[in-house]
């Protein structure tokens, strides 16, 4: 028979965009290999360019970017670098991006609005992504917008156990910020063992719609350490306004977790004065010096991204990574 | 100039399939049509064989089908009656599910899962379909599933007008059955003027997770008729236990509402021996003899559906059917 | 060079769909290995559920199904199964249909019909599946129905084989029960060492199209022990005229053989009181309790099916499993 | 609100590649235009160079070239002349193939060939065809490879017209060279008014397969006027080798009728010296002298054609111009 | 028959992203209408909201962004405005991008670079762009790039008659600044009635590559007023260098012209402080007042834009807007 | 666990269509292999058949062929050698094209004309093609054309080092004979070791565009040996043209290089008749008898291809085959 046979061989590549290279470095050294040196920089005019320095002809590649304000900006290296990698010769493509840039765009609130979390799906796929890997999409639903296999990851074990570490001992509720979240608090809730649950009702005014007069606790807080729990914290209008109307309600203090820290605009000034005594939160988005403060604690998500990684990589399993934890 | 011009016509189309004939030829009557004769049979294998029996070349082809059980013979005739729409050269080919089947397997709950609703989308797409039109889907993530335009109709002014009316002079409170499914709650409160909110709570064990242990009701709902409301009901389990929870907990009354009456296996009879006074619902899947009751109340999806197609036609607005409603 | 290189292992992992277990359970067993552990059941909606019980990360997929009534049941599982196995990263899709569903539409018998033949190719493909295995299709231009490679497999050896072993000691006519599969037959006759051939003309009224009026045999069966063949027996109806017009044309006896055995309605009453004195089929359907009788032998096609996924997953050859046999 | 309305007004518009132009000159005029002026020419490597000399923006266009020898050459001056309506703005690009070249390579006859009649179907819909009309095609599942509307026109009527008024009057057969083609002989003899059936089975010698050792007559064709017919005539070998057979069993006379006129190689040569008294064709090819010849008779499928056109781009039925035919 | 007929009317809407608001007004004018009503904002985390104010279904859409700095957020502006028109059924959607950004990234200049231009090509065609209206693209080959029309549109006859009134009686050559450019230098040459033409080569060191040493005139120069023409001028190094080199090869004087003025970074100060005595540019970019200077001419590209756009509406021709211009 | 486990291996086959089997041969021997055996020839109507003679299942696939007159003939032998290729289950398919047909047709030079490169790379990713290898297209941007990974090769280190061996130590040009190629010459005259470069430029007459009335020199050639380069020699026209020029302008002589003779109608003719004394080409396209001539030195591009062949299974670096180089 014609032909030359040879074994065939895997080799993990790991990439970053510019956005966020101390988790990418922190993911790369956990798998034990270095990030692959890339040339990345703006012209003058405010394109991208980007170069591999090294071979990644045959590579299973993971890209990770964090997509971190100015988010265009970081989503477009983000499928550059996909393409590049396409055109040379990567085998396999695993876009990781930690924060899903456009998550909340997930739907048409009113009519003529895009659903750009789906748009951004069909970016990378066309860009050449066969994969995706992220963490706490702001729905699970987004998975389904993407044309092949999402790993989806969860920051609540990293979250929750540090909380009950350190709280555990003491009353405690999970109280959702919002009435769309509350499966979340659910999931928080039996992680602690099956604290009580409440959520902040947003009243609003029946001759101005879309106006909100009262955030009414709906759920019994009094004499409780509150955690309020969510996906992302942006300009921490809605989560600071949850922490007072609990103090009101009698709650014994309040602790706010949530994996993604955004902490736009005023954000850093409204936890800063707020009542609640600790902000928890991970770095699947960049800190700047300006956005860290006494009361913040950021848990690393870069072991779980990394062992992810490995599992892919290894063809094991990131469903297991889960069981038995929510 | 070489050519021969000529003034381009539309011609819109009704066709159905065989799961809800009646709701489809109301439709079709109030847009001042009749449905198109269609021969469609199972071989004997069970196989579908659906032929059109006048020429569709160039329509603006709207398919109406009823995802009601048995599901998966109603959603493959309809991807057929698509198949030969494509082939026989209709224009364009509007897809009309009023209930979307497999609506609720939205996301992988666990890992290894489908996600159907996805899988549908696409199904759809590939067999030709240019657009979709639905009403009330499980999550509004699902309209970014289908790569094209899809109309999201919502029942609730239909429904919510009917409660209004018949019991608005009354202590009203608007109950969620699950802490996910809140959002619609409130859209329920604005429209009946701002009427308190309440949502039944399902605590589960610790040691056991996913055994439901206690049905809590979250919110104040002493002496008030309640309005319970939900997207469908299935097996009514979830819904005639939140009724009793309510009742419990104080109500003067249940009123449940939703949208798709899908009611299977021992629905009829909970929701008979409930403590609820009425069920409201649409007829956006059919009812069976067996499948009414006394206390049941259907109302007609059909005017929005037949209001929605008009203006898919002409190129008018289906946004501003909803304008100020919500 | 950056990476971490690691040789690639490939892992053959066979599945299946509830439709026909036990043939998959001898495949795999051939095979020497296991069905993956699947939780597969309906809601009581009738949507079905499917998610497998442990990894498929990176695995080469075999989904088997066989696609009996009800057929549209048996292939939305199909579906559902090829999308969890996408979505849960197996590397590789081969839709195995021993029996492919609406492949007797496979064309426009008339204007506006579908071509649901093609429209289940392109399903599957929207699905997830790289690749299908099916056994005697309908028409072999049925493989060009999918954008991909499909492994058509012959039951034509096994069948045959049988025959030959039985009555190859008998004067033996190879008869088409219709003019358009007689190349068939020729096959047959072929592998039966050239005896000779024959072919029903149904003659149709002229005045009456489609009307069926007389079954002519065309060609010499007189004394001969007659081999009616086809690809599958459905309601049996075409084949036990032709057997009784062979009968009548002075045939010594007749011998019906085919690779499905669909067996619809009235099948198994007309078989059993037909003057054929042995029907040979294959297991690439499922036989219930009611579906056998005295005179049916059932081979099995497993060692067919088991081998060419043996050939696939090793990167052998299919083509020479026919080699000098056709 | 904004924007500017305006009456939409569709413009056919036909153009033709340089294979057949007699063809495309005589379905532009009986459809009352012309040809779209249009260079086209083979640069000196051989390439081909194609021009449109007037504007095509919006236009419903339909793209004639027959698929004759030089059959490469012709059909990638069919596809590049798609290209270039695609990207000078055709609104609606249909392909008029009369005779769908590569059409006998509709499967695979064996291992690891093409299956070119699918590619043909894929390359022309990347080009950007938006839909086919053909005229016979060797296969009726070839209408299944196209993703998209195939208008499948007969050219039965018109040869079989031609027949029944000339030798009407006679007693007559239908003879199908080949026993793949039986279907083809039994429409022709429902649309002689039901004349008895017959084939020509080629017999294999069992030791060195695939040698034809002799062509037997299958069905009584005695004194009788023998129609002998076939998609297509290639070489003219099997067909003439059919004529002596017919002739030497009893046939009174042998006419032929196809509808392709490929007339390859020796053809012509063959046919002349043949018993057949007649040869009826199409001009779905075109003919040069040397295929020209006493016997000979060709008959225009352009009305066939342009009202397919115009049944097309007027939103009319194909479907209707076979109605009662068949 | 079924069905109800309705004449077709097409409505032209115009659409702006928010990058150069003055030239899309005055093309809408030019037009005879005004901007589609858009709400367009950032979130605090700099992602983009886009909403259309009013009703875009049916519509003929041109949507107007200019990929000026910040060139990834107008882009991903822009990919989100086509994305909201597509779910909000416009019929046709044509992406108008007088500059189009990252044109330069045509092609790899090296070993594992993107090729940005073509990925902008298909991130346009995924968001659900038809068609594409661009201005003097880098390449031509860019058009190839994107599937589907694409017309092109030169701005050099505005340019070119500009400099012909104005210095017309004068002794005039056309200077390419660079090698790969002179094929545009001829047709201004050719414009400006056959002027001679000369370019600029850039030696490179030998031991030192891509370091220029110097730039050389090749072509006559002396006396004459060099109109040193481009595409773009973004930083001005090479055309300002050029302009210096013409000097002291003994020009009588330099005008530059160039069709994209980008003038990032040092741009403005390079060409004021330089020896050319005019630089006349079109606004397919937005000049800030810093921008501007007294010796730049710039010309409206509004004219040729509007002309195009009402062109393709009218299903009329783009190619004859160009027919004896070059 | 279920499933099998072995490890993975590649194996390396090559593929050649009729055009240059000799190119194909060297190409396999240099990589110890030989070619696949193929059966390929013509059926009487000019259609093409192919078949495989072994089993190519998950071979890693490279197919030769070069774009030759008749052009069309043999691009289409290598569409369906691709389609067979995937059909028969090559888990990688490369397409191997030295010469890239179609490569001048890579924009639209005038209105409504196609774009036949981009339309060869759409045709060949379709039948099935992963990716490309070429050498020295006509432009850079015709890698952007394909949707994948493109090997650009260049002959130029062949070609020039052949120059500068022989040629090397006299007093040398590098002329480009066009004005929008002399970016190559730049390559060239750096790989030279930076001797002065040259172009000629065609001058037109104002009153009747597109006609040439003089090939003027720009830049100084007097006394130096002019190396006229282009990547291709077609009917030499041009070329020859330019010779003269340069002869008359005071060159000592002229060397002709380019990468691919096409040789087309008066080329030889031509080249032997014109001043210059040697023409270097490489095999990229077979030489007939008649196209061989004294001064022609043909260089063989064999070791280029089947290195990059074994970079590309081995998972090298094709990229470092040029470092250092130009």
């Amino acid at each position: 028979m014609s032909g030359m046979k040879r074994t065939t061989e895997k080799n993990l590549m790991v990439f970053s965009g510019r956005a966020h290279l101390d988790l990418a470095e922190e993911v790369a050294q956990q798998l034990g290999t270095g990030l692959v040196p890339t040339a990345a920089y703006e012209f003058a005019n405010s394109e991208i360019y980007v170069r591999y320095e090294e071979s990644v002809r045959g590579s299973d590649a993971f890209v990770i970017q964090c997509h971190t304000a100015p988010v265009n900006e970081w989503i477009m290296e983000h499928l550059i670098m996909v393409d590049a990698l396409k055109r040379a010769s990567a085998k396999r493509i695993t876009v990781v991006m930690p924060f899903y840039g456009y998550a909340r765009q997930d739907k048409k609130h009113r009519g003529r609005e895009p659903i750009s979390a789906r748009l951004m799906a069909d970016l990378f796929k066309t860009a050449g992504a066969d994969r995706l890997i992220s963490v706490d999409l702001h729905a699970d639903q987004i998975q389904g917008f993407f044309d092949g296999p999402v790993d989806h990851l969860m920051a609540l074990p990293i979250l929750a156990d540090y909380v009950k570490e350190k709280y555990g001992d003491q009353q405690l509720a999970v109280v959702s910020p919002d009435a769309g979240r509350i499966k979340v608090a659910e999931r928080w809730s039996a992680r602690l063992g099956g604290v009580p649950l409440a959520f902040i009702h947003k009243s609003r005014r029946t001759d101005r719609p879309n106006e909100t007069v009262a955030n009414r606790v709906v759920g019994d807080v009094q004499g409780r350490i509150c955690v309020l729990v969510d996906d992302m914290i942006d300009t921490a209008g809605t989560i600071t306004k949850a922490t007072e109307a609990l103090m009101a309600d009698g709650a014994a203090g309040v602790i706010i977790a949530a994996t993604h820290p955004i902490l736009s605009g005023p954000a850093v000034d409204r936890l800063k004065n707020s009542s609640a005594t600790e902000v928890v939160v991970t770095n699947t988005l960049p800190l700047s010096d300006e956005q860290r403060f006494d009361k913040l604690t950021c848990l690393s998500i870069a072991p779980l991204i990394s062992r992810a990684i490995k599992e892919v990589f290894e063809d094991g399993s990131v469903t297991s990574m889960f069981d038995g934890n929510a």
